[in-house]
């Protein structure tokens, strides 16, 4: 089989992956966990032709320059050394991700890329090793080849860095993704990581206690204690963008807008009603909650937020190969 | 002499407070370092009467109830126990701060009811005896004593943990406040403290790093060196706000209208005009900048902000006694 279509979900660290110990490697400083969500996606496809002079790239129906290009031929360049391939790609990828959401993701795309570039080469490698495959495109991809709570082991090589599945997330969780801008970021998370652990004096900390949150929220979900998951959870992203705030100069993803999603999460909170706050490397932020009261909440969000602007999703799975409806729905050909 | 009136000026940390290692004593558990500000102060007058059976405060011409009053009179008797001094006292208090900056402040009142009970007490300790006086009734009064940039040396004991003249400021120094809230703070400082210590993994390395900020800051003054003043002073904000952000709960004091300040002056940064932000523990912002330029940045920010959010002020002096017409001008008796 020289074709495969996979679909990989994005997801959201509840425990943040922030900094690399090896750049070239995507080894991470510390080990992250993170819940896979259902309604953020993107398709994949890739076939290996012989009939090809170079790979291309074409993502949301729109063929990609040399520079995009080159980032996903790297990427399949391990794939066709392990398999033997020597023939060029040609590569189809569709981001599921409304638009107004701002969540792109190189998690989704980079899980999608590897899992069917696995089966397309006919390497076939298992989900564990196929997640080590998945980190050289993008961190946060390691966690999205499976479905619910993943764990990403920091590990001690290149080799056993992977992602570990940790619980379906099948007890009542959802998020509520709150976008709050659509444009680029300011400051990538590649160069804030960088940022952070060269001039915040509260990094050291960080990595010590992003080990014992790992520890704890593995606990609280094993134990189904959904407020102390929770707690874990937004703990763990204060102290993220804490460790960022304290650079030099700062670094500050919060927005206007983002500040007032954090108010009104945390207003519901003291009105009882369990939720909590994350936000990554840009200003969307993204509530923790019961999927049962997501609803609610969204209402509570509207006072300040539009229609579009609010997401309400469950726990995803992970990754799979497209269903022939899917593949037509793609407008792709089955061969 | 039984009774005075004394001016004392507000001041804001360049270098911040954030803990106390003693709290019935207000020692601290860093040294900081701040800018004393001419538009903000409280007058206050302080009359020892042989006729009166309680101590009276009376505020912005207000008689106050018993719970403030209280808290007053624990303050004038260790002047009292010092000067062997039994009656009662009459004290009054005009807090000359522009009621929609929101920045009516602990720091000028006990420093300016410091500066009277010290005259009308006939005490006459020097200013900083006077000071380690002042800091048992708020922590920041300690350096209010003196004008322009004034450190409040942590010290070893009671007895020396005081405040230090560290230079006049007279150097094109200007601050602009923002005031984004007038409400009561959701949390007190001395809470928000107490929470810090106890709940943050970051607070040990905001000690650490504090020391090591005064020392710098003190060198960029000797200098005159703004930029790096102001880095430094942005620095140690962040730092603090840092430190609370990674408590658990977290406590955040950033409104989204502070964000909005925060992204003003780093706009204008950008654009090469040097100011630099500050925050105490509340949603205020403070930019600190050239005097000459003050106006300037004013008007950056009036395309969000109100005239009577507004204010920009320049270094202010230490405490001092009233004149005959500042008497009169508060609808105070000579005697």
């Amino acid at each position: 089989m020289t074709q495969a279509a996979v679909r990989a979900h994005t997801n959201i660290a509840l425990i943040k992956y922030w900094g690399k110990r090896d750049e070239a490697l995507f080894l991470p400083t510390n080990s992250s966990l993170s819940l896979t969500l259902e309604k953020l996606y993107t398709d994949t496809l890739v076939r290996f032709d012989d009939s090809l002079s170079q790979d291309h790239f074409i993502l949301n129906g729109q063929p990609q320059a040399e520079k995009e290009t080159q980032k996903i031929s790297r990427f399949l360049d391990r794939f066709r050394k392990e398999a033997g391939i020597t023939t060029f790609a040609h590569v189809e990828s569709i981001n599921h991700v409304p638009t107004a959401a701002g969540l792109a993701s190189s998690a989704s795309a980079f899980a999608a890329l590897a899992g069917a570039a696995n089966i397309a080469s006919g390497l076939n490698l298992d989900l564990k090793t196929l997640s080590t495959y998945a980190r050289q495109g993008s961190g946060s991809a390691t966690r999205s080849i499976y479905g619910g709570f993943v764990e990403w082991n920091k590990g001690t090589s290149s080799d056993d860095s992977c992602a570990i599945p940790v619980d379906d997330a099948d007890w009542d969780i959802g998020m509520l993704v709150v976008a709050v801008n659509r444009s680029e970021k300011k400051i990538s998370s590649r160069v804030g990581m960088k940022q952070t652990i060269e001039t915040s004096p509260y990094y050291p900390s960080w990595v010590e206690t992003a080990e014992t949150d790992i520890q704890a929220i593995k606990e609280a979900i094993k134990e189904r204690n959904f407020e102390r998951m929770g707690e874990i959870a937004e703990h763990s992203a204060m102290k993220m963008h804490a460790s960022m705030l304290a650079a030099q100069p700062p670094i500050i993803y919060f927005e206007p807008a983002s500040m007032k999603a954090i108010q009104i999460a945390h207003q519901l909170r003291d009105q009882g009603i369990p939720c909590y706050v994350t936000m990554d490397a840009g200003p969307n932020v993204k509530v923790l909650c019961r999927l049962s009261q997501a609803e609610q909440i969204k209402n509570a969000f509207k006072e300040h937020f539009s229609e579009e602007q609010l997401m309400i999703t469950g726990p995803g799975q992970g990754i799979r190969q497209l269903t022939n409806e899917e593949y037509r729905a793609n407008n792709w050909s089955l061969n």
